[in-house]
């Protein structure tokens, strides 16, 4: 039955893919649906960067979650038929264990002593968290971004247990490009003197340097059409120029306040530590090539793209598309037309949706 | 005959766009080769964000150039045939006048009590530096970037006294996804807690915020190609994952020497002045359109772009070349082919030689 709001504290330690282990793991998830008897109706979703288990409005939990038109009652990823379960990743900071976390053999905040955490160490912690609620199958797994890497990398690494994979505007690996702009961001929170190696939480944090990570995202979430429709060159509360160092283009405010507003509920180190696990996430390098990383999935695969995506553009998924067909895996392929860059995994939900619900086989 | 850091005082206030007058004003230049008796030779060139008047190798200066491979002996744009004039942009930190330099009338560096500065006012300083050389007419004049931008408005401005205007990876106006990138460049610098209003000359330098600021700068001036050319994924001095928060990839680490490079050469707020001015920068605003910018223009005109470029791409060159075509100006339009991007201004100085040398009439 759906639940919010659960913990679930792992009894063993966790195997990271760095070689370490991290003791006490929490994750933080929600559930929403019912489980059916032979548990065949799962759906693990996996979230993005800033995101967090709150998928959708809950029972018990009202707020509007950040894939609200596509997951609940009706929607494409129907809980009246799926049991869907979301959780926080580990390394980030809304609920699961992450940098901010406590070290219970310090009882200290972990900062930057909390390991490398990466993608696959991610899937690793939604693993236990199945065994937990005894799932042994996944009727599928669904995730956007940072999610849908996720997605591929379980495909990859329980290739019995999932029998569907959807993984949208996501990539095998970051281009140099995106690569740069995530060192950059992340460059931002280190030059913020507030940062102090990580070691901040009984003091100020760096939330300077974390808004300008996030304004450097925002502009790589969206397309340059999409600012134009939506910005142009237009002033903010002004007619002409201000000839002084106010926030004058409407693009400028758009992106302070973006900046703003993230750093009111996210933490600087979860930042760098899911910045760089996207960054080092490269099923090529892991797994010698796609084929040879694809080559013992089972999963049905849908794979969308957004086709004003430049941070994680078509070509990306295309590259993963043409492995899986080379590898005669069942795969379906659309690209999603949209002028919201990015940002359109998460706002066209509509389109997603249309795709998304026959594959499930509604 | 050359003459390396000269330094013109000008005699009156200069009238800014603003409105404001700035008083005492220093332009700092440069001259290559020697003025004709008819005075018809002279060349001005115009520098982008970063650069001095130091355009090439001076007999007075044999430090290299920002433009070495264009300008000079027997160059594309010979100094041997040409008299050459560069200067620093006022607004700017390499010795004319900017935020940094003394007011006078209160004996201490402006910052941001200096009014500000656009692209049309470094032009006005320009032509008040000609005046004192006694130049009427202009041969030429040339400029990549910001540089190109200050060509464009003296053909605008000044019809009759310019008989060619050679402008390089420029634009009109810049889109909405560069003024973003500026203005998250400009708010790393403001955020940067040294920065303290732009009141730091005799403390500590807002040097962090400046250093992501070129960093993000530096992302915009490749090409997406570039990048995978020169960098790709590669790590920097080690073969796998550090997985630490060191500086791991190539492109991260070219992105940090950049920016450390920068700051040891630049000044903070003429960042600030220069970066607004290229956003405040449109000439279908100021001229109410395309068209009735270059009405009046008598130049000849050579615009290149480069065909990496994403940060000034071509499209923005050919809506100028469009414009001059339909007022039956004589112009020139030639897409250099690189994978520099926006760098390939300074990096394809053959390739940008060969149509420049015939368009000067060698």
């Amino acid at each position: 039955m759906s639940q919010a709001s659960l913990i679930y504290n792992l009894s063993d330690p966790l195997e990271l893919e760095s070689g370490s282990k991290l003791n006490h793991v929490d994750i933080s998830y929600e559930t929403y649906g019912t489980l059916n008897k032979t548990k065949s109706n799962a759906i693990l979703i996996c979230h993005a960067l800033s995101a967090d288990a709150h998928v959708a409005q809950h029972p018990e939990n009202k707020t509007k979650g950040w894939w609200d038109d596509l997951v609940g009652n009706g929607k494409a990823i129907d809980t009246k038929k799926y049991f869907v379960i979301c959780s926080n990743t580990i390394g980030s900071c809304r609920g699961s264990t992450g940098p901010m976390s406590i070290n219970k053999s310090t009882k200290k905040p972990y900062g930057l002593k909390l390991p490398v955490i990466t993608i696959g160490d991610m899937v690793s912690a939604q693993e236990a968290l199945l065994n937990h609620l005894n799932i042994e199958t996944l009727f599928a797994v669904v995730g956007g971004s940072m999610g849908g890497m996720q997605a591929l990398e379980w495909s990859i690494r329980f290739p019995s247990k999932v029998k569907r994979c959807i993984a949208i505007a996501t990539t095998a690996k970051l281009s140099p490009q995106s690569l740069a702009f995530g060192a950059v961001g992340r460059n931002a929170i280190t030059s913020d003197p507030e940062w102090h190696k990580g070691d901040y939480y009984a003091k100020e944090a760096p939330q300077k340097g974390l808004a300008i990570a996030r304004m450097i995202g925002h502009i790589t979430y969206l397309s340059e059409q999409g600012m134009l429709d939506k910005f142009g060159r237009n002033l903010q509360e002004k007619t002409d120029f201000g000839y002084d160092f106010s926030s004058d283009f409407q693009i400028e405010s758009y992106l302070k306040y973006q900046g703003d507003k993230f750093m009111t509920f996210f933490d600087a180190n979860a930042y760098l530590y899911l910045s760089r696990a996207m960054s080092y996430f490269d099923l090529e390098k892991k797994y010698k090539s796609l084929n040879k990383a694809f080559k013992k999935s089972e999963s049905k695969f849908l794979i969308l793209s957004i086709s004003s995506d430049w941070l994680y553009p078509s070509k990306q998924s295309k590259e993963i598309v043409k492995s899986l067909m080379t590898l005669s895996k069942d795969v379906t392929y659309a690209e999603i037309d949209s002028p919201f860059g990015h940002d359109g995994f998460l706002l066209e939900c509509k389109k997603i949706g249309k795709v998304v619900k026959p594959f499930l086989g509604n």
